[in-house]
């Protein structure tokens, strides 16, 4: 038996869709940053308490990254999530600790023309941090396949 | 000596920063995605080939990670590179071995109305692969801070 995906099919305008939780951690903050986004106020938190941020603040991308793991994990597209572009914002920082998840909401289900095996949908999620405070959106189109025949004809 | 920054000042449209270079290898793209876009095609090479991408791609948000690099390292805005959000696409896969680099062009520099001492900048970057094709497309709005008085007095 294989984990129950979701084809074309299965989302309708409005389904929402709710992940578990991550923790972000300044460890991971400052390692991500590190690596990607190696500016002071993502990495010491000394240097950061003169930014803009007024402390030490996780990269956008951080956040990113871990709301795209928790989508991963909570809307099981047949086939995997494969997105074609996205529209990102980040109206709050990411603080060490803050435990962050994802609300999903399908926005629009769009079979294609040209393509009769799958279609694109359009979602809008909100990452939220332990207040219930909006640390991300995200507007996102992304490929899914429908349902295959014989599966119907079941 | 510290290094040359870019205040608000010093950006004006049409002007183009190219990046550096960094090569995407499949350990990296494997370990992306094993924090953070945990899909097969991200993951597998065997698995990969039965996916929409006939083969192991990047994660887009290892792209757009990598790019953030490059583009910190090109683009030295003073005070940091804080963005407000972004649109992000992702025309092509970023394939293991794949050289990418970022070019940038700033489209609007506009000094904030209410916030004296920083504006906003537009800018659009291309990230391109070692055949130049582009394998993401970003715009990001930026804050940036406006030259201190005490150093144009100088």
């Amino acid at each position: 038996m294989t984990a129950p995906v979701l084809y074309l099919e299965d989302l309708s305008v409005g389904q929402i869709f709710e992940s578990g939780s991550h923790i972000l951690t300044a460890e991971e903050i400052k390692e991500f940053a590190g690596r990607y986004d190696p500016q002071p106020f993502h990495l010491d938190d000394e240097l950061a308490k003169d930014s803009l941020f007024g402390g030490l603040a996780s990269s956008g991308w951080n956040v990113a990254a871990v709301s795209m793991r928790l989508m991963v994990d909570s809307l099981p597209i047949a086939g995997g999530m494969i997105g074609a572009g996205a529209e990102i914002a980040w109206p709050r920082p990411t603080r060490p600790g803050d435990t962050l998840r994802i609300v999903t909401e399908v926005v629009e289900v769009t079979p294609s023309r040209s393509r009769p095996e799958r279609g694109m949908v359009l979602v809008r999620s909100k990452t939220l941090n332990q207040l219930g405070e909006i640390v991300q959106t995200m507007a996102s189109r992304m490929v899914v396949p429908r349902r295959p025949l014989r599966e119907i004809d079941k």
